[in-house]
């Protein structure tokens, strides 16, 4: 699959679909390109949904994305890549950025980004094309890490399959901000708040292997996630 | 559903299934029931593949555990809810516990720790057992919070769907440690190691509408995640 090159670029915003459409809560979405891209860049984690061989699988890995386009990584030994490939998946990325506590049970929150992606992927089997989008990988999470990197073997990139999809069915859901009670129930002596939460990078712990010369790329500790 | 309760008490160690059982990679399978429960019991937000009307959907919620069943709750008007009562549904917690750097493309990883439960949830429907249900919710994140609160109404509770399903078909997979590299590799004059990440509370933001004469709950300041 090469990367999609439109002719007319993409609409800053997804079109809703039956899937992405919000029943309830339609404040919370968010179908602005910009709001999706930000939360997939802000955090590798993905959850993948597929249907295996006996139902609903949810499979955590690793998305990273080009452009219009989401990608992930995998052994090409392994059943869930093979499923996924050319089937029906739904990729979402969801960062916890706080516990809202209310005055009544019901009001309870989370605050939190989540962003949802439908499609179908498929492989990246032009083997130029793939060293690239892993490259766009590495480099995104570690900024010019790949050059200085022993370079892939042909076997390792048979070894690695890559699926991607065009992120064209698609849409967020955003949260923040405190508790939001029922009128009456601000005149009661309970605690009301967030308790935010932070996903932090703590410092680096070198490999005991490590040769003598060798010092922590400047870059990686500067990595932010969430 | 009522809470099980077992004549015969649950065995330490989880049997593998075809959904379950590792095909690859199972020095990071670990199939203990005590595995598993500390993954759940550490980090509440989970994400759940169902099948809906057209194709998979994966949904973050929250989970929480209690004895030997995992629940999650919901709007009572929730189409993933309904979906996924009675159908097929995979439940993942994953923890992200640091970036994993390797001297070659290809041994790059992740450290983490994820649960995954296969099962038919059911509805918990007795009124009395979801009030329950849901105040093991609040008092697992916030202990002693649940008494504190304004109670459930009536039309509370009805508009609150609980699901629950028993962990008999779950697996774990942890990853721990450093990059494992190829031996020549090892040689080389590139920086490895592990970035560790960690999922910080960080200081409780009280709602600007508190009265004046409360304060935060002690617990909640004790809050660890992940």
């Amino acid at each position: 699959m090469m990367l999609k090159v439109d002719a007319v670029p993409d609409r800053p915003t997804l079109q809703p679909t039956d899937r992405t459409r919000l029943r309830r809560r339609r404040d919370r979405g968010d179908f602005s390109r910009e709001t999706v891209y930000a939360i997939l860049d802000a955090m590798p984690l993905c959850h993948l949904a597929y249907v295996g061989e006996h139902g609903p699988v949810c499979l955590p890995t690793f998305q990273w994305r080009e452009g219009s386009h989401v990608y992930w990584h995998g052994s090409s030994a392994s059943r869930a890549l093979r499923a996924a490939a050319g089937s029906e998946v739904c990729l979402t990325v969801s960062i916890l950025d706080g516990l809202v506590l209310a005055r009544s049970g019901f009001h309870h929150s989370a605050n939190y980004r989540s962003a949802m992606i439908f499609g179908r992927p498929t492989l990246v089997d032009d083997p130029q094309d793939k060293l690239d989008r892993l490259e766009a990988f590495i480099d995104g999470l570690y900024p010019g890490r790949w050059e200085t990197l022993r370079p892939v073997t042909a076997s390792e990139a048979q070894a690695t399959t890559v699926l991607g999809m065009p992120i064209d069915e698609a849409s967020a859901k955003v949260r923040s901000g405190p508790p939001v009670d029922d009128e009456d129930d601000y005149a009661l002596p309970i605690w009301a708040g967030v308790l935010p939460v932070k996903l932090q990078v703590l410092d680096a712990e070198p490999d005991p292997r490590n040769r003598a010369d060798v010092t922590p790329p400047v870059p990686a500790t500067a990595l932010t996630l969430g």
